[in-house]
């Protein structure tokens, strides 16, 4: 395992998120290309409506970077629903070359991963990211049926409803995907669906510190250091993790799921979390201050919980992943 | 959507299928590296036995490739299952990076598409490629509970208990991967999930089409030209298709669904599926026959079915898609 600096860094052309009501209510409203306080998006049942979301937010990155579909040499997408359906049903209207993927949460940096290096290499000048979940969808596969009102643990994390996209280019302003570092599969034996913050965090702290052990960087040397959805329970792993192995991430150091939801007037437990929580906010936010200059090296690191519902009843614990990638308003120096 | 040549194409140097009773009882049986005629691998659920069906098609193509685990530099996988269980738990004592794919049974196909591309230009010196399926878990998955003994419709394909690896690497003796082309998705309105054949065989039209103009190339340029699984039914569509748009393949064409089992003495309808269908198919015996010269040139076009169980049931139709792969004994020469 090692990093991958990619010497022609693709530049992200475009970028979009579209987002459900709560994430709308949340103190990131104004990054978001678009909401829906429905949450249906026009259709007519919640799997359709997620779909539907996806496909919005890759019309709307495209329409930012003043691309037709056509232009895409391919499509890295991905979602929750089993058989990611999500991804297959907003793709197929595009009728461009088409990777489905499931990483979980950390779906959406395995798809800036794949794309990033197949544009670096010269395979493609042009591919599109996508990543969505859906409360909806997510809780009745999941969890329990809407209508049952389950209640939630305080360590459980609220599925976002969003999409996000990326659209990476072999030409560009920037900003740059500068380099990429594959996940591994790390297991710690945590069996608490109801906390997958504490599965993830073990796979996130494998990959920051291979990260920081191979280039010699420092936490201090990102403007941010970003995981997924890690949530309270994992932000606060990670952090002590990271202490204890000598890296002091404070003041650079946030998570997704934190960002996405506030905690003091939303209610939303240990934060949010699925495949469009750190799609949303970085084809969103993050995107929006690499735009305004307030950010300008980030590292984005997406963990996801490699398990399912049938796993889980099997006994089985949780496997975590965490994808990294470095994206930077400078294509070239450290 | 074009065809991507591999400059350097990327040599299989180990392959390995690990298959249930039924495909050891078919007429590949000698060419498959393992099998289990109680089909749980020594675990206790299918879903288990799958993970380690795919663990063991690892190892087995690991140990022929003269490799540890620790010298590749990815590994690319999928299955059927919800959230893909099968491979990450299959992975996840790998230690590697770990890419998860969803492509249905296309995901041999797509697999191989990604790690030939990134082997090809040197961004991995080796990877790995595994797919799998397995009749028990698919069956109480998509079907019904397998004690309920349901009866299948004619034209319904078997999901095959099947695993396949493929190690790819930049150095070897062959064959080669030589060319790839990314599928795009194709949906023809079928509804019928008894009848996948239909629904995948007009993907496998799109590709294989795509591939004939873009290089010129006919079907008798190739010793064989080989479909995921169309079964029976989408085998006659796709010659009809073929012949209809001026390629006549017979004679060169088969489809990995009905050289897995006999027609003749297994009962088993429209033929195999499932990702470990195609995939045991190309790890296990199209492979042999490349070691005893009976191929040299092989176009594999690997086709999925990206419905799930609650697109269908929400009325939608099935959309298909077809990576093809072209394997060689040569690697340079047209």
């Amino acid at each position: 395992m090692s990093v991958i600096r990619l010497e022609n860094a693709p530049s992200v052309i475009g970028y979009a998120a579209v987002v459900g009501r709560r994430e709308h209510e949340g103190p990131l409203s104004d990054d978001f290309d678009l909401h829906d306080e429905k949450e249906k998006f026009g259709m007519d049942t919640w799997e359709k409506a997620e779909s539907e979301m996806q496909r919005l937010a890759l019309n709307l990155a495209l329409a930012k970077a003043k691309l037709t579909g056509k232009e895409l040499g391919a499509i890295f997408a991905g979602d929750l629903m089993n058989q990611c359906i999500g991804s297959s049903y907003a793709a197929e209207c595009s009728h461009r070359p088409f990777f489905g993927l499931y990483g979980a949460c950390s779906t959406f940096a395995e798809g800036s991963v794949l794309g990033s290096l197949l544009v670096d290499r010269g395979v493609f000048s042009k591919c599109a990211v996508l990543a969505s979940s859906h409360f909806c969808t997510a809780e009745r596969q999941f969890r329990y049926p809407l209508e049952y009102g389950g209640q939630r643990t305080p360590t459980s994390q609220r599925t976002a409803t969003a999409a996000g996209a990326f659209i990476l280019s072999a030409q560009g302003a920037g900003p740059y995907v500068r380099e990429v570092l594959p996940g591994t599969i790390v297991d710690m034996g945590i069996t608490d669906i109801n906390n997958m913050g504490a599965a993830m965090a073990p796979a996130a702290y494998d990959t920051l510190t291979k990260y920081f052990e191979e280039t010699g960087k420092k936490p201090e040397d990102f403007d941010l250091i970003l995981t997924g959805d890690l949530g309270k329970e994992g932000h606060g792993i990670i952090c002590d993790f990271m202490k204890n192995a000598g890296y002091d991430m404070s003041g650079v150091y946030n998570d997704c799921g934190l960002m996405l939801y506030s905690a003091a007037t939303q209610d939303m437990h240990a934060g949010g979390s699925g495949c469009g929580c750190s799609a949303s906010v970085m084809a969103g936010h993050i995107m929006k201050r690499f735009e305004k200059g307030t950010v300008r090296d980030v590292l984005y690191i997406a963990t996801g919980a490699l398990m399912s519902p049938a796993s889980l009843q099997q006994g089985r614990s949780i496997p975590g992943i965490a994808h990294l990638v470095r994206i930077s308003a400078e294509r070239g120096g450290e």
